[in-house]
């Protein structure tokens, strides 16, 4: 047992989609996915293990958290306590910097954070594709955020061989690349995204070959990667979330996440793109908003754009952000 | 050479879409479609072989045509020439009783139409199969508006096998059933259905999955049919074009035919039958425009409901319709 630790670690876009799983108890997914870690967006979270407490305690942001939210970190924490050889239940004090208007899962973050957090407090030394098998327990998405830029997701076939490494990209593709949320609604949605997730790869007609799309997008993706090729970059990740949503309306019954307004907004950066030139591409997750992907020298365009067009959604823009880091115990972040 | 003919054939809308070819130059689709003929949709037109012209003429709505539309007309007179050993040009004069307002289109009702009279006119006897694939030449959809009521088209793998015949449905089914059309737009489409359709066959990485998806539906909704279970009628057809429009989604490069409205309507349509109970489906063919099925009683409060959420689009309401009818040669119809 060691001194509490604090960590942070960032939220992250797929640009080649998780959608479904092969395994839900191990939480290993149908297919590889491929995401860009996000600057602005994090969570910091303080992991102190103590007798001194009969259960877990979990508080958000200043508010006590139970039910499936902290029956994830308890998942994940157990893990820890079972490398660790402990038993002490933990207090965990986490603090979302994901601002509702960015329209992106905190839960990336927040369980990357845990488990980098709680396994330093156990005093284990977890190397990365540890730590980020660790975060897999307690989300998905969370895998990936263990490390800063691009983020290929191995899907594996076992615990051990399903977890998250950062994949090489151009310096210069790194540096300006840039994200536009678009946000429309900051509503619960009506399906959740393991709800979702389940009925597709259970009902769709369209999910074998939805994880066989990522499987050939992804390996498209890599080399445009390396070599710095936005345009292919964008199309690839703007093809594969298409498809991943034409997923869900295959499922039965079918259902969508887009909105009208989501349509409206990928419909219209598609025209404009193809008639301005403008280097601009959609991704959407498992919602309404969408996330556009452009390069700095573009973001005033694009928000140009978006205020002409779509003047009430709410428009954050953010860049690659960095893997995760720890603040020395009693060192305390504004949590 | 006989008599010039007069002869009306109604266009229908799928219930199992037909989108894609499996042979471009025998107009082969890729899977069985069904449709429903239509009562109030319709084209009129006579046929007269005469040696006095050079070569086939058409008139539609007393406009002469020209170009690819001309070039389908003379390839059915072709097949009718050949059938028939004769030789004489064609004078094809037509009209189209499917107003745009309609949103259907209007060559399947024409190309039947045109089958038809050439045949009667050349003195040619042939059964509806026969007239079914001399239509197919003309345009995939003509192929199921031979007949009235529910058709299935059934693929082939040759001339000869693929060819539309009528299914038995439930009377009471067939007799209260209605389509209410829901027109947002009635421009031209960006992409054309031969062009997204031959891009969906090649590009999209559902396309297999979508041939397979439509030969399951079909072979439940046969049942569905005899059985008059019309919610499960309803259910099956709009999963089934929202398969289809999700099979697009994922070409490359992507497209859809939706609009903002599209989606809108479906989305609505659903929640209302939910919370409702009233029993209304959603399909769309490659458009943006909406067709609902309802049964007889529930017309005015689709009528109603779609009044109160879509004031402009433009509603038009039918029923099943009959297949080819002849008008003696000499008694003119309204053309």
């Amino acid at each position: 047992m060691t001194a509490p630790q604090w960590a942070r670690a960032h939220t992250n876009i797929a640009l080649i989609k998780y959608w479904g799983k092969k395994d839900a108890q191990l939480m290993l997914p149908a297919n590889d996915s491929l995401s860009l870690t996000l600057a602005d967006f994090y969570t910091d979270t303080l992991v102190r293990f103590t007798d001194s407490i009969a259960t877990d305690q979990f508080a958000l942001d200043q508010q006590p958290i139970t039910g499936q939210p902290l029956a994830k970190v308890t998942r994940v924490l157990d893990q820890v306590r079972q490398l660790a050889g402990i038993t002490a239940p933990a207090v965990v004090t986490s603090r979302n910097h994901v601002p509702t208007a960015a329209g992106l899962a905190s839960s990336a973050s927040g369980m990357a954070a845990l488990a980098a957090a709680a396994a330093q407090a156990a005093g284990l030394t977890l190397d990365h594709p540890a730590l980020s098998r660790l975060a897999r327990l307690g989300s998905g998405s969370a895998t990936r955020s263990i490390d800063g830029g691009f983020v290929r997701w191995f899907a594996g076939h076992n615990d051990a061989t399903s977890y998250a490494a950062p994949v090489p990209a151009a310096p210069a593709l790194l540096a300006d690349i840039r994200v536009v949320a678009v946000v429309f609604s900051d509503q619960p949605k009506a399906i959740g995204s393991t709800a979702g997730m389940a009925r597709t790869a259970a009902t769709s007609s369209y999910f074998p070959a939805w994880t066989q799309r990522a499987a050939a997008d992804l390996h498209r993706l890599l080399p445009a990667l390396t070599a710095g090729d936005f345009a292919q970059v964008g199309q690839i990740a703007e093809g594969n979330a298409l498809a991943m949503h034409a997923a869900t309306w295959a499922a039965d019954p079918p259902f969508t996440y887009f909105l009208p307004a989501t349509l409206a907004l990928v419909q219209g950066i598609q025209v404009w793109r193809q008639s301005q030139g403008v280097p601009v591409y959609a991704t959407v997750d498992a919602g309404p908003n969408v996330k556009l992907l452009t390069r700095a020298p573009h973001v005033a365009a694009v928000q140009h754009w978006l205020a002409a067009h779509f003047p009430t959604a709410q428009v954050v823009v953010t860049q690659a952000g960095p893997g995760i880091s720890y603040y020395p115990a009693g060192k305390e972040v504004d949590a």
